[in-house]
């Protein structure tokens, strides 16, 4: 495709992409499809000639855009939103036209440099001190990998080098700590780290889905006296589930009494420390050895951008650096920052881009506004439910999430009753799918002490009062069509 | 920014987009920079007020545009080449837009069922068994990082939930296998896994750097009698070094025999194998557990997308899969692909559709002859260099990568004494370092047998003759100034 006829066709390409985020609100969030029906759309086989741009963006809006989960349309409240917003878009474009890949200031100087600078700029705009410094990954579950084999490095094994089989000086094992509500990849980082499932320790929540810090220290302990040898701690401020924020400065008296690595796990909320009048949700993770923050979730970033920061870059190095030959640049001399020493990948996308523009393109301001504005939003929410005697909140709302169930003021004083409670669940996933099918907004959910929670998560550039205030309309209507005997 | 803004703004960057399309050829392959001189080019702090597109892009086209690696000038000859091409391009924007993420089938039907359809067209193009399923992810580490943790997992410990660490039942260690001139990526999946880098044997190669199986047979009979526990092999089919080609039937013998997972490193080459008459250099790896071929390598797909395929899906599963409720969906009574049960990461990029876009515009056809055109302008350029008494190959050329070296033919008789082999080496450095200063064409160096070795990597989808003659004049004009007494 030479250069003209590639203006031409991407020109043609922007109007399909306009007129999509133009016409999100005519389109279902989740479409009326089957697992299993789409594949057979497809040819079985791939073509032997060129086709036409024309016929394939024909295909492109008949098979492919009808048939998304419609992650833009500003009722997708479920999940936590990612949002590819207008200069997060424009970033993408301009990063696959020059094809980056800062693995070495070599084979990117600007890749790499302008990646410093963001960083700084986002550990700036958070609050916390110049001690950090940082890199951008593909998601949290590659940050908190990272954070985890730096706690497994930082132990003194010689991890890297070693491995963890067949040593007799590891003891009985290596443990990591993080809540009973902490986000699956940090149990998935334990599984591809070698660490094992078993090596998480799950530690009790109390009634509002916060870390124990007594609950830490004594498993701790516990594991000490064992002959096991705890290794990290993850805290997180806004959990998958409920958004709960664990006490990350009890937690970190506790991870710096036993000299363990303390991670933070805000990969969705961490962008409310932004606004100086609700760090107090964060007190504590400037002590942290390392922290997750994705701006692909809420600081409207198209998918993939996560930012881990940390205070001990030369640990991370350590547990991933290896310079064979052929990646050996006469720039080594003086010190170059080399971003794949830092990361299981060695290519690596030019994601500070997309970043730079759009922290320049909203400015601080404007992204402090739009995050203030959801708080806003889930706050009405949260306080609709509360008032409604037939609906319940489910857990605290500290950020922009809403955990709520419907459970009719008839039954109230029957809730825990096994056969009602089971009913209650049944109909409260029955509401949510009811709602689902509508197409109008898009809702997932979660268990929170072990009862069916729908979620309503506001994080979605494009979302306003009125989707969210319909949101709750459909939820009582769906609710109108359940009876709990 | 709202859609007709964004329309407006989308179609300027179009023009920037093409614009740079259309003028690589004016410029440095690689800029004349020094590291450390970009970051005060830009502010040391965050802006707090919006800046305009306009603003914005016209920093992207002073401080981002000069300051790149120019990866997709038609002279980036080093490393292996990364194109964007036209489409691919056109599939990142629409990518961007739609913002999928299919980690659940659910969060993306079109992007988990167009990966389906992708992934079986690229294996009967790569004339792979049925047998094989597999997946897209960012990078070849990452597919080998999978790889490994399978075979970690197949080697019946149950390591994903016990880990490796405190065991008496895993002997001396696990153990991987892999040639002395493996990618590192091989070494840095041991080290994240928790295997070690001591848990990997390199083997010896011959002088054509191709692995010894009589050797592999030997390192694991040694590491059995130590009580160790083999579990996994890694051909490579075209090294980064030198693009040599691992015996994989040889080696899949051996594995067989030992029970191995074998996993086959092909991330450069593996799309010649689209070309039937040069399947020759494949044989085997219908045989391999797991194989990765990069469309981002030489498949001319823009950053990032990685090709695993596997006839043990399960096996993945096994090592990766954790389904929490938050992530459970209504969906999961029927069996449904959830693409985020086979990888480290939960968020996935919806690559499948800039390869479902390329594969159709080019056409396997188109696909084909391009690559036969770069396997033709590396031959040119290896037998120009056979045929200079000044010069010497150092490898074979199996594919598009030629090594070669400054040799003068004075000094051939002496080439291996000290004192003369420390000057070749010095004057090839010079050679390949005042031709990549030029800026007509970059060049990236390996070693091979001890010796500073020159690669001239064809690969870029804009590449044509006239680069690579363009490169072995320059090469030869830079020569003309060394000498050796």
């Amino acid at each position: 495709m030479d250069p003209e006829a590639f203006r031409s066709a991407a020109h043609a390409v922007v109007d399909v992409m306009a007129d999509y985020l133009d016409t999100l609100e005519s389109r279902a969030v989740f479409p009326a499809i089957e697992p299993g029906s789409l594949r057979p759309l497809f040819p079985a086989s791939p073509p032997e000639a060129p086709e036409p741009i024309e016929t394939i963006l024909a295909d492109y809006g008949r098979l492919v855009e009808p048939n998304a989960t419609h992650w833009q349309h500003p009722g997708f409240l479920a999940y936590f939103a990612t949002t590819a917003s207008g200069p997060g878009i424009l970033g993408e474009m301009l990063i696959a036209t020059l094809g980056q890949n800062p693995m070495l200031w070599r084979t990117s100087p600007i890749g790499t440099e302008l990646e410093q600078v963001v960083v700084d700029w986002l550990r700036q705009a958070l609050g916390l001190p110049p001690a950090f410094d940082g890199l951008l990954t593909d998601t949290a579950s590659t940050s908190t990998l990272i954070a985890l084999a730096a706690a497994r490095e930082a132990c003194g094994g010689d991890v890297a080098a070693r491995g963890l089989a067949g040593r007799d000086d590891l003891g009985g094992g290596l443990t990591v700590y993080a809540s009973a509500e902490a986000h699956s990849s940090v149990e998935k980082a334990c599984m591809t780290l070698g660490l094992g499932r078993a090596s998480l320790v799950r530690i009790p929540v109390n009634e509002r889905f916060e870390m124990l810090p007594d609950a830490l220290a004594s498993a701790i302990a516990a594991d000490l006296a064992a002959g096991r040898r705890p290794i990290g701690v993850v805290a997180t401020v806004g959990t998958t589930s409920s958004t709960s924020v664990d006490p990350v400065a009890a937690i970190a008296d506790v991870a710096e009494r036993h000299g363990l690595w303390l991670h933070v796990d805000a990969a969705y909320a961490g962008v409310v420390a932004m606004l100086p009048d609700r760090r107090a949700s964060f007190a504590g993770w400037e002590r942290a050895d390392s922290i997750v923050v994705n701006p692909h979730k809420w600081l409207f970033t198209p998918l993939d951008a996560s930012l881990l920061l940390t205070r001990r870059m030369e640990v991370l190095r350590a547990a991933f650096s290896l310079v064979p030959e052929y990646l050996r640049t006469l720039d080594r001399a003086a010190p170059v920052r080399d971003y794949n020493e830092y990361t299981p990948q060695l290519g690596r996308r030019f994601r500070a881009l997309k970043l730079w523009i759009q922290l320049r393109w909203f400015g601080l301001d404007g992204l402090r506004r739009r995050i203030e504005a959801h708080l806003a939003l889930a706050a009405d929410l949260a306080a609709s439910v509360a008032a409604d005697p037939d609906w319940q909140l489910l857990a605290p709302v500290p950020f922009s999430t809403v955990c709520l169930r419907w459970r009719p003021a008839a039954v109230a004083a029957r809730a825990d009753e096994p056969a009602v409670a089971e009913r209650l669940d049944v109909a409260n996933a029955a509401i949510m799918d009811g709602v689902n099918r509508g197409g109008e907004v898009f809702l997932s959910h979660t268990r929170l002490d072990g009862r069916f929670a729908i979620r309503v998560a506001v994080g979605n550039l494009r979302t306003e009062a009125r989707h969210v205030d319909r949101a709750w309309e459909l939820l009582r209507a769906a609710a109108a069509t359940q009876s709990i005997p």
